[in-house]
């Protein structure tokens, strides 16, 4: 078979099975830079040391999306070289900040097997968690996967699905040690807009565009250190349907998240991602846009933050002025406008307005 | 209205307003390193800790430019917005170095207004300061900005057109604390040449080109976190006469300043910037050449150092030798060939030979 | 003349002539995390803190390639810049690991002659050597360049060509100290091969392609602070029969270094290069691939760490396995496929197994 990793195939997963992921990765200041540099994020505590102690952390924590695509990145050679579709993602916890000089490993466990009927391949539900140097848990998350079979022959497993939440309680949200909202200046990102100002059902439209060539979104994906064939080799891809290189969902997310900083500047931190799904493939040269919707919007057993549950849609090369929430069909599934490219669903922090007593 | 930052329009503004930006911003060795890659910059303070400390710098300085744009990038969401155009600049003073690990903030205060005699619009005039985290001013600037009004009815405020000098005098430049020149060693840069060796009127071709793609532009324009539209987004861009992504202006500075390195390599750091004028837009896919210009050689109360005020001129898709001077038309503007894309006036500080007693 | 560096010609060279390059360089975490978002490259030593820890390092050193290349671009505007071709380079150890914070500068000692029989180029030999801000060498390399005469009437110098080794001996390779292959784990990689189960003439194709586009190739060479012109200037090159910018050959290099992750994942460090050569030129666009070749395998004077003596070759916009090894013309010339881009041959040290007592 040779030496070359190709990959587990359907038939190699088992229930219960635990897969330690290589590379690690120390994540540092050129990473942080890097990932300015591709998103254009502002978000404060992110972007300044000044801004993150004055809501009690020692100094800027590493953007959550970039440490989390690190992690994920790392699963890709053991669990999805082989697979025809990422079905879906949920219950991501943001466990507690990274910080520049971790250094991250990812091991996933498979908590669910489900062979297709056709034979050919089957869907993989694995959970995973990363951890930085001292082992502490900093992300976990499930998603499931639909992977191709090598060996059409080999017996189906049993089946079993698991039973995923659609949404991560607030109750179970991790907030940083030590962040404290009432140090929080609006003047940090000029929005005077906290948690008390939201209003649930509340569409916002980012207003700002954002076109990503080629080099763009495959520097991010290698910089992710993610090892998926279809985002790099425009060669394999030209006899897809495709046609080209697929941009990394992931890096959707990320340019999504950077935009909607233009109505959500105060969204501070990210504390768990519901469920996301990426309707249409993005590509290069294709401009994004943004909106948000207020899905929920939750107190906390504290009144310096609130968590607001928020549905961000990114739009290609349309206003997103000009796509309705989407709906559903006869059999359940939301139908999206061609040019919506990711429905995502997640939850942040936002610092609350000081109560005058 | 929304949670969105629409921009101050011209009637938003007021003389003596003062405006506090946002996002402050940490730079780091990511940032310094990302520079290089975006510029090809090979000025040693900059480049190596063992060519500052040689001159009596702690370690490099992070480049004039970089956190220049960077701080300049904060004032865009508040000032220009709305801008129809970017009218100039004056008077930008370096007033210290910036190291990484410092984190710049900015703020403007509004010193002149004029209204257009159209009604629509008017010239607003900014001096900004950007400070680092201990509340120390790093660099200050002038510019004035052409902005749309957005209601036609607004009264016009009072005309006030501030007095900007053409020039910052060299007994004003600030001079890096502990900057030594006679520690300085040719053989750091390669080149010969110090102050004692430029003439006053000498010109000088850079010979060297550099094509910047559009992946170049925008991943250094975002690095800065400038959010002005007309750089990032190709599909608005699409459908204005430009027909595309226009290339940041303070990028193409730092192009100029990148390629002035071969003729004017001992030119250690920037110490003003007088005035400048973009003359043509510049896009993705351009070759940038450059040809510089001695406009004074001034003597320092010192014998380690000297300033060269020096007119640096951007040049696209053509050798610069191909290029004359600007000359004057009737109406006392000055008339740019075609392809030149840059009229820099700005002032630097070079080492002097060693007096030999 | 002027004050441009304009480097040197045939002409300009002779024997035991030394040359101290331009502009010195501190490494930092910025150019790791740049490096790996330009290549994708997943080595741990150079990925992890805790990976380069298990194995007796005191943090991750810099990627042996990308510290070479810095080094390597210093010599240009001195050797190459009136280069009518890179003939090839020899002898290139790696002398010691690089960490961030070092500071690199570069010199050059020409140790060969040789004027072509038309008189109007020569072939010039130079011996280079890389050192940290303390003085110690951390690489030396030969290398020999065409270069343009200025002057054709200028007389030939007396003829010299150096003798140079075919390959680095084994026991002349220097082991980063402290390095102890015994702690190496596995699962940092992925992969379970180590020295031991690689054998002589065994081929590995490394499956993964990726595609590197005009924007990736200059960022990687400005960040190499090279300054040859053929790979920047679009403009310039179009006239040439290549018709556009070049791709610097060490950053093919680069690219099919991070490429053998998957085959060799465990050669954990680059020893030597004992040769190389850029059979075609490779362009923004180009998809690349790259096969493997074991040609000795070598036992050291240890247990814990083996060296193998590879040939990698780099094959742009087709499946490596297409791709025959290169044979020999019968000039004692190798023949090469029209889509094979590199010929490296090089020496990496990687654990073995550790032998059950």
């Amino acid at each position: 078979m040779g030496k070359q990793n190709t990959g587990l195939h359907f038939e190699d997963f088992y229930l219960d099975q635990r897969l330690r992921h290589a590379t690690p990765r120390t994540l540092t200041e050129g990473d942080v830079a890097l990932y300015i540099a591709l998103t254009g994020s502002r978000f404060p505590l992110q972007s300044a040391d000044t801004a993150a102690q004055a809501v009690g952390l020692p100094r800027r924590p590493v953007d959550d999306l970039l440490a989390f695509h690190i992690a994920f990145g790392k699963t890709v050679p053991d669990v999805s070289l082989n697979a025809i579709a990422n079905l879906g993602y949920a219950d991501v916890r943001f466990l507690q900040p990274v910080y520049t000089g971790d250094t991250l490993s990812a091991e996933s466990e498979v908590i669910g097997l489900k062979e297709n009927a056709n034979g050919k391949s089957g869907v993989v539900y694995v959970r995973s968690v990363a951890s930085n140097q001292s082992g502490k848990a900093v992300f976990s998350w499930n998603r499931w996967v639909m992977v191709r079979k090598q060996n059409p022959e080999a017996p189906a497993p049993e089946t079993y699905v698991p039973d995923l939440p659609v949404e991560v309680p607030v109750s179970e949200l991790s907030i940083p040690e030590g962040l404290n909202g009432s140090g929080f200046d609006v003047a940090l990102t000029g929005s005077p807009h906290l948690w008390d100002d939201y209003d649930l059902g509340e569409r916002i439209d980012h207003r700002d565009g954002m076109t990503i060539d080629d080099s763009d979104h495959t520097l991010a994906t290698k910089l992710y250190q993610n090892t998926a064939r279809v985002h790099f080799d425009e060669r394999m891809m030209s006899s897809t349907p495709h046609g080209r290189r697929l941009m990394y969902g992931g890096h959707v997310i990320s340019i999504c998240r950077a935009l909607s900083f233009n109505g959500l500047a105060n969204a501070i931190t990210v504390a768990a991602i519901n469920g996301g799904t990426h309707s249409n493939p993005s590509f290069g040269g294709d401009t994004l846009y943004a909106y948000s919707e207020i899905l929920a919007k939750e107190a906390l057993s504290r009144d310096d933050l609130g968590a607001l549950r928020i549905r961000t849609v990114g739009v290609k090369n349309l206003d997103s002025q000009e796509v309705e929430s989407p709906t559903y069909e006869e059999n359940g599934r939301l139908r999206y406008h061609p040019n919506v490219v990711l429905d995502l669903d997640y939850t942040i922090l936002m610092p609350r307005h000081r109560s005058e007593c």
